[in-house]
């Protein structure tokens, strides 16, 4: 929707593993281009609720980063996005044992705030397990 | 995803007519497929704010009807459902004097709970004006 | 929590008069404090749906005028807050007949985002009809 | 706003010990009365962002288990319920270092579905850090 890639998705990687060590190896940047992001999220026991099901702080964490990387891949690797908003509807139990992935489309990039929505499915499945659309606010660029 | 059409684009605008009197002309039926329903809203005075631009309150209706609309197109004319609960982002300023077109699709099509989200545009627009995302509470079926 | 009022009850109400003169004589704004903003709506056949109910886009149409309404309070009279997101959860059937009352709290008034809640009652009951959540965007004051 | 507390802080402190060994440590429930119920979350490394604020799937997880917990004390220890849905709004930085408070109200308490809100703050501060509503869908109960 309008705004021009500034990073790939092996920039975007380098950029995650350097700023956010403590989140390496938990997400993996599976594609980018103009329309969609996909990101996949590493399911380990740490993710699972009783049961074995992904937990909601799990699944919001997902889309949160989901969101995040497409709006730096606009950006580019300077920029500082926060989190305002998150609206996140759980529709589904995620599979017992399955990656998460994420696919994202940024809705809006303005100067102050970027809006994105994400569906995130158990890897393999055709429904999505839950959908969430978040707001980040853009700080002024220094100048 | 997932969940087969009981009634048509035509059924529906019948449906409209016969059970919301009170809102008929205001939107039309224009496509309906598994995976999309296109919503057409007619743009009068009414909707308008000072400035020309259409009022949150008529995106609001519009992203309501788009997916109460899509959720009987599932259930079948007989059901009620009722809004539990809106999210929705404001992203740009309506074009002036210009319809609003939604297009919605339903996530999750559950016994007692279904959600579904919505881009809504100016007529004839790349970019969307607003999203949303509603879910509507089935009531159980009379046996 | 934390602003400081410029305006009164009764300048808000002249301003809503003078400034959104299509809005005039729907809502009244019935007590203004630090810690809460009071407004009714006045319903009318306009507002109902089949059955008597107050209908969805008039609750949020009332959310949208409380929040903003005491966003103003503390901008004053010159400046332009506009919706970004809303949240909003229709929890009850509102009474047949009886006017909203909606109780306002601005939670956030920073310098680019306001955040505000509300909760809507029909007049005279005890437990809400609705809750929601707003952001305002607050553009750039000009020097 | 009119339904009966069925377990004490106590009763709810035993009950998440025993079915969420996972969490254990991280929350504890300062109080519980039919108006309000308060949670404390025990700020470790592990909730931390870089710069030493607190993470937004951390502030996700405590608002996720305070309407949990106040939703569970009006249903009993044995029911189950689930997240359908929730919007966050993050509206400052967290202090460093410094617990986070969630003061939690219920809002609905029906049949099927649950309606609960909170305020999450930085243990001593006045202003909030986020606020967030949240809908459980409640199972039937078996008969």
């Amino acid at each position: 929707m309008g705004t021009e890639l500034k990073m790939t998705a092996a920039d975007l990687a380098a950029f995650l593993t350097r700023e956010f060590p403590q989140v390496d190896g938990a997400f993996s940047i599976e594609s980018l281009t103009d329309a969609e992001l996909r990101v996949r999220m590493h399911i380990t026991e740490a993710h699972l609720r009783p049961g074995g099901t992904v937990s909601g702080p799990s699944m919001f964490a997902l889309a949160d980063v989901a969101v995040y990387v497409a709006v730096l891949a606009r950006l580019g690797p300077v920029a500082l996005a926060v989190t305002t908003n998150c609206s996140i509807d759980f529709m589904r139990k995620p599979v017992s044992g399955a990656d998460l992935i994420a696919t994202t489309r940024i809705l809006k990039m303005g100067q102050s705030l970027a809006v994105g929505d994400v569906l995130i499915y158990s890897d393999g499945q055709d429904a999505p397990v839950a959908r969430a659309s978040l707001t980040y606010a853009i700080p002024p660029r220094r100048t």
